[in-house]
């Protein structure tokens, strides 16, 4: 007799999370879920391994179907070999999700190992529960504290990241941390065998909680239900940003050896995104600047002009040329707006033309009487700040002083943004040795706090804004 | 009468430097010269103004002519208005060489002053000295001593860098330092009134210290003259790598409002390069990656053949797609060469494929072994390994310890590239939080000191490395 499956919601909300095949062993996946699930004081963690009675000060249990308590998911890192025995013991304790970190099933590329996938999913199917992989590092839902890997950020936030590589599921929150991203929801689902993309970006266009969904996505298994998802994510207003791996044939036989992704064609996935309101990005670093654009630019520009502000003549025409080259436009200021710049700013080494360039613009004062002249320009949309890109804003030797830079010239922009209702990006150079990359960190630490989206390079910044406009724009 | 022109070999050689309109006052460039002189133990330097009879412990001077020794070189940021009476008194020392720091010249858009411009040039052939500049940083020769910014290195190397902007002339020494890039001239040459570009890089191709050029270009003021050039450097086996500012039309307007430069079309540039062995490159950034491959990468190959090493199956993908995505070629690995590598790395996870990709990969040993198997694969013509890209090989948090990887990676490394005669490469993940930056950094080190090219993306070194190759195979 089937029973009724469990929705995703009731998965990312377990109540008991039983580890099988957790060892005590250093850099075990198994030890690693435990103990982040301890960390992360989830209530009810139920370590499996019958050679022990206990581990990690909780009460060990010979198997699953000995745990007293509910268990809603199961972890799962033994061999292989032993799948179908285990999911018989799921079965028999009624459990909701089983997330396989199990590798060598398909992408093995052994016959056999297909097959055993198959006979997986069939008990799923007959029992009524669902799997989440195999080989993937599985879920991360800060709300429900439901952890896999330790040191990552608790604190909930608006962005859903589905991903069919663990490394890419656990490297996002963690290096995004420091820009601001937090999510969620993390969902590493592997080779797909049961939960796949468009069950997920379309359960995360409907949950509430998730405003932007990104994806890391190998091979798409239904062509018709993943245009339907994304139909429901244009639809619900979220925006979908797909990096998609294996998009050259070194690529693809990676993807293939890695999730035994059959990835389509680059023109076929093209054309489908291109239908609908996806972000498509080239690369984990895109992916990262596209979020912090969605998450911190406020307003989202609907046009492409931008202006850019620093010190340097060098960086400027550097900026000006990214700028142009990512399809963002850089309108030419008029003679009375020059002339307005030309009241505060210094004339030698300056350059008034958009970019604006003086040696005073690391002046809280120079910056915000800028930031607003240009700001009331009607043609330009969103204006960008650089910091680090010159030696006269270099980090970490003096020359510029954040005790008394930081404050001032978060307020300045701060006020500027609201004053004209155009929004301010940053771009903050991060820097070559440990003294300065002190000081970047600070300030990236400190405008991220001040709720300011910050790129690393005026490329980045650049290719970020021109997709996100592009996509505001459709 | 006129005097015999003094050469460039002997400018960047001075006996005695002048800095004139040097004041204590912080943040200016007088002082920042003074006192990087003094840093770098240069034995003649005389700071000119008639405020002072002594500054920064060294004897004040009210003019040139009251300096009592050999004047070589003056570096001037008095402001425009006195550049011509000062060059009368540069005539009267008989100095070698001005260099002006002061902007406000031709670039900012008048025309009295591009005309005091001409008139600096008149007096300075009349009187047979050269002019640096203005608008610009000048000179930064290692070997001599002359140095104009504090904290450089100052080991001489063999890369001349000449730019029209003085912040990417200070910028790239001090950045790429930490990436093992040593100069043996660093040329600001700002509105090129006199030496420029085309002189520059003919000198260059002719000075035994310098083996590779690299060059940042707003304008070329004689296309006859800079062909000339660069076919001199070809011809001496010397590459030239150019970052051309101002290839968008905003960027053209920052370039003229920072040096005067009337940018050629990107058409006309691009094809003028392409005539020759010119490497081009789009930005700063990749800048500094075609200079790390040009020094460090030995043998240079001369096919795009390369192999991808490294954990975690996300970073395999993304490395896959990137080296393709560049130009660069990743050939497929046959039966027999798969087979060889299952005997040592483990199944579970791994891709076989080129990519290489198991969960030993942070073993030395296992290194070790990949590297030699791929490296005797006669179509693979490098071989990279990645770390940072994946949380089995993150920075900082104790699951890669340095203290046991760094130095037997490094040896398994060295003697891969000596056993089979292909170069390695390194990308090494920047981290993004303080404590894995130290790590990053002390990595980095080790591996730069070693001898090795340490890229910061596997981008950044696809990029790199197809540009290289393709300048090896003309």
């Amino acid at each position: 007799m089937e029973r009724n499956e469990p929705s995703l919601a009731e998965i990312f909300s377990p109540r008991g999370v039983a580890v099988v095949g957790v060892s005590p062993a250093k850099r075990t996946f198994g030890r690693q879920v435990v103990l982040s699930l301890k960390e992360a004081e989830f209530p009810a963690i139920y370590p499996v391994n019958r050679k022990y009675t206990e581990m990690f000060g909780l009460p060990c249990y010979p198997s699953l179907r000995a745990i007293p308590g509910e268990v809603d998911h199961v972890v799962v890192s033994i061999p292989a070999e032993s799948a179908l025995t285990l999911l018989d013991d799921c079965a028999a304790k009624g459990v909701k999700s089983v997330h396989f970190f199990t590798a060598g099933f398909s992408e093995s590329g052994y016959a056999e190992r297909a097959e055993l996938e198959r006979a997986m999913l069939s008990k799923a199917r007959a029992s009524g529960f669902r799997i989440i992989g195999p080989n993937c590092v599985g879920l991360f839902v800060p709300k429900s504290r439901l952890v896999n890997i330790m040191g990552m950020p608790l604190e909930p936030g608006p962005i859903a990241f589905i991903s069919q590589s663990g490394g890419h599921a656990e490297d996002l929150p963690f290096y995004t941390g420091p820009r601001g991203l937090r999510f969620s929801n993390v969902v590493s689902y592997g080779n797909a065998l049961d939960v796949d993309e468009s069950e997920l970006i379309q359960y995360f266009s409907r949950e509430p909680e998730t405003e932007i969904i990104a994806a890391y996505i190998e091979g798409v298994k239904d062509g018709r239900r993943f245009l339907g998802a994304l139909k429901e994510a244009a639809a619900a207003g979220k925006p979908v940003v797909i990096y998609k791996g294996g998009m050259t044939e070194a690529g693809k036989r990676a993807a293939h050896g890695h999730t035994a992704s059959l990835t389509s064609s680059v023109a076929v996935f093209d054309a489908l995104c291109r239908q609908l309101k996806t972000i498509r990005v080239d690369d984990v670093e895109e992916l990262i600047d596209v979020l912090v654009a969605l998450r911190f630019v406020r307003p989202l520009p609907r046009g492409t002009g931008i202006a850019v502000v620093g010190t340097g003549g060098g960086p400027s025409v550097l900026a000006s040329d990214e700028m142009e080259k990512a399809g963002l436009h850089m309108p030419r200021l008029s003679p009375e707006v020059q002339a307005e710049l030309r009241q505060f700013l210094p004339l030698p080494g300056a350059i008034f033309g958009n970019p604006v360039d003086a040696t005073t613009l690391t002046s809280p004062e120079a910056i915000s009487a800028t930031m607003r002249v240009l700001g009331n320009v009607p043609d330009i949309h969103m204006l960008i700040y650089h910091l680090g890109f010159h030696p006269a804003s270099r980090w970490g030797d003096g020359r510029l002083s954040l005790a008394t830079f930081l404050q001032p010239a978060i307020d300045a922009l701060t006020q500027a943004q609201q004053a004209t209702g155009k929004p301010v990006l940053l771009a903050l150079r991060p820097a070559p040795d440990l003294g300065g990359m002190k000081d970047f960190l600070a300030a990236q630490e400190a405008f991220v706090g001040a709720g300011f989206p910050v790129f690393h390079s005026l490329r980045q910044a650049a290719k970020a804004m021109a997709r996100v406009v592009a996509w505001n724009q459709e």
